[in-house]
């Protein structure tokens, strides 16, 4: 039904640039773990918990480092570094996009907007007045782009993505489902009765080769933009408020939410399920384990974290309790010391 | 304006099984909670809480367990679990879809794509090439549904979902509004420079019986599938990583999330805003507790808790000071033991 | 491009009834920070952590508190509450909706419906039977309305919107993209082997002024609905599960999750990503701060928090540890002061 995609091992190792120990002409049709393996797939082997899966696999290659090849009971693709090439050869077996070239003939496009010959356009997409379309972008079905959006070339959003207007994006940025881009900050002037909607007046801007997951959702800034940099990854369900700015390469795991105002530095790696208050910073190449809550800024880099490790909940119920009183026992020590 | 669904409690009775004391001829047009219910209208008693309200209740029937239907007001059907019997009669009185049989004009299928005649294709959804669609099959209006996926029968997908490609659903799958499965894992290979896209080959498998909530998404498999069991339910906004295994009857409440390759077993209960981290295994018959992080593999059945409890902010400020001397504070007391 | 929004400071003065100290023939064309605005932008002073902005500020004119108006080195527009100026001219340099009025050709309106002329409804927007649109509300392209819903006027739905049936919406209510009001509410009835599901037959209710962000879900209620009071301001990626009430006014920011049954007060503020339990109640007034779990009822107005502060990992992983060791702490010091 689907074609298969097929590689000798030769051409795969000309295409990555790899040393081959073994068969040129064996086919390759495609990848997985050294467990489950078979003839005709190729494996890699980047971590010694996976060590007796090597010495068993019934893969027709690996990938490899070349300190550990001699183990291997099957050809070798040499590599330093086993996990960027598997990345790099899954991507030859990633699945070539299906959608036709061309503005689809549900597709409502504003007859100011600019959509680049070799862009696809899905079927009921929308784009809006004054937005530009790079060359070679993917926009998938029932996707809405508002007004004076652009979209650098090579960027691929995938079906039902929203983006409000003015917002901007680089070249190979990735949008996954269900995601919006631009939605209103969540601005009130209280009196303390009601609460007075600010407009919301800035956008979005996007760097190059950043990763949006499913769901997650960008508020456009309150005057000045929301800000992703480039190569910055975000996972699914993950909530940027108005006025972040993420620094390049850094990750935020699914379901972290940032507040309004923060700033997050280059290279931070934010685990899943976080919370960052607003108005804080956090210096370049941070770490926050999962779950955790920055309540304050970050200004040296290191791992952090918060939250109590998981107990029996019947344990846990007579700890918090305790918890409770810690300053208590505190003042009680102290006491007890004099 | 809308058609009103009536029996008489004799049908009723006839209909779920149960032992009716009291009129068989009396009308039920509804279902209501024993405080709220006039006549016509159905209640049942579950729980000794609402004891005064079945004293009190207008109902003109009640489902009750036997031993408590003496102090009951009004007609009874007997039920040894009244409560699953209020779920079964609660499914005589849903709405019925109002959603025509066929494929609206609008929707785009795929000409390779297989359409059972008695599915139901809402307005402008979409069918990627080589996707079964089987019978009594129901698809809300602008929902995606990508190449090469299986859609069980009996399934009803609301409005707005997408599913990407390679996506297989059993029968009677019950998917909620901007619910995302199939979506890119978040696989990268990082130089502590680049991250390099790991591209994600695997699919999402779904069993029979599993209902998914609104924006829920669930990730495709790096090179195996993600696979949620028979009978799981899954709640709103939950996000479910790249290749993990949900076991079979388990439930995830809202706003869970469940970082990539981890395994949780079957007949668990995972509450609220519950974080699993990554490559971590919860055996069967598991509960976890509200907004508790996993972050250690379990291994014997029972309840499980993190976090502390809620205090006032002016008392729980004085005593997070000290949960960070708490080692201190250990290592003082053992001095004065000393 | 984009025409250009201006008024005059005399016209600005007039129309938020200010007093001017300045030129009022000087036009002003949008609106900046203190340390961004340039000339033609209009600022605001309202915290004095920006009171080194003030001195230096370029902006043509500042909404300031006549106590600080002295230090201005620009116009000035004098308020007593110079926050709540800003949100009011905010609104005067908010993009106007260019969605055209009336139905787009390709949206799909049920013949039962009743759109009011005045009303705009997008391209492939779906309306169900029986449903009502009243005058100036705006629903944005792609986005789908089920049966019997009712959406008031100067209601605002951005694009790809879900509404199930029975959602009724009072008027100036704003909706963002992908939210979902009315799926199911997570109800089954469990054997301990399978999960019944409990159809649910209740609605959903958002009063007047209500604002919903970006992916947020609001579940209907099993028998009664679900209910948004009047003014309450929910973020994005909040859940709200069935019967819930919140309370007029309240604000419920990003992430956060109530379960089901719960109320909230009036006049709450729920921080970002807390988890509120099923069945329990909070009264008026209350503020919870940033990812608390709402473990118990509360029953008096204050703030309320828990969780563990912020630490280096190196530390938080020797306290957690002491954690699971909190009550034999207890024990311990209370047998040293024996």
């Amino acid at each position: 039904m689907t074609a298969v995609t097929a590689y000798t091992l030769g051409e795969l190792a000309a295409l990555l640039g790899l040393p081959l120990q073994g068969e040129a002409g064996t086919v390759i049709t495609g990848i997985a773990t050294l467990a489950k393996a078979g003839p005709g797939q190729l494996s890699f082997f980047h971590n010694n918990r996976y060590f007796p899966d090597l010495l068993a696999t019934k893969a027709s290659a690996v990938i490899i480092h070349p300190d550990s090849a001699s183990a291997c009971p099957t050809a070798t693709l040499l590599a330093a570094n086993p996990y960027a090439a598997y990345a790099r050869v899954s991507r030859l077996f990633g699945r070539p996009n299906s959608q036709a070239t061309g503005i689809h003939a549900t597709a409502i496009v504003h007859p100011t907007a600019i959509v680049a010959a070799s862009a696809s356009l899905g079927a009921h997409v929308c784009i809006g007045a004054n937005t530009v379309v790079e060359e070679q972008v993917i926009i998938g079905p029932n996707s809405v782009i508002g007004d004076d959006c652009f979209i650098g070339k090579d960027s691929w959003l995938s079906a039902n993505t929203t983006l409000y207007h003015g917002v901007t994006l680089g070249s190979r940025v990735r949008i996954h489902s269900a995601a919006v881009l631009g939605s209103d900050g969540f601005g009130f002037a209280s009196d303390g009765k009601r609460h007075e909607k600010i407009e919301q007046l800035g956008g979005v801007r996007v760097g190059d080769d950043v990763e949006i997951g499913a769901a997650t959702t960008i508020d456009r800034g309150a005057l000045d933009d929301t800000v992703i940099e480039e190569g910055v990854k975000i996972d699914n369900q993950v909530q940027i408020a108005h006025n972040v700015r993420i620094g390049s390469n850094s990750i935020i795991c699914g379901c972290s939410a940032i507040a309004g105002s923060s700033v997050i530095g280059k290279n931070c790696i934010i685990a899943g399920a976080v919370g960052v208050i607003n108005h804080v910073s956090i210096c370049d190449g941070v770490t926050v384990t999962a779950m955790s809550l920055v309540n304050q800024s970050i200004t040296e880099p290191g791992i952090y974290s918060s939250g109590t490790g998981l107990d029996k909940a019947s344990n846990w119920k007579k700890n918090i309790v305790r918890f409770r009183q810690l300053d208590d026992i505190w003042k009680k020590l102290l006491r007890l010391e004099k």
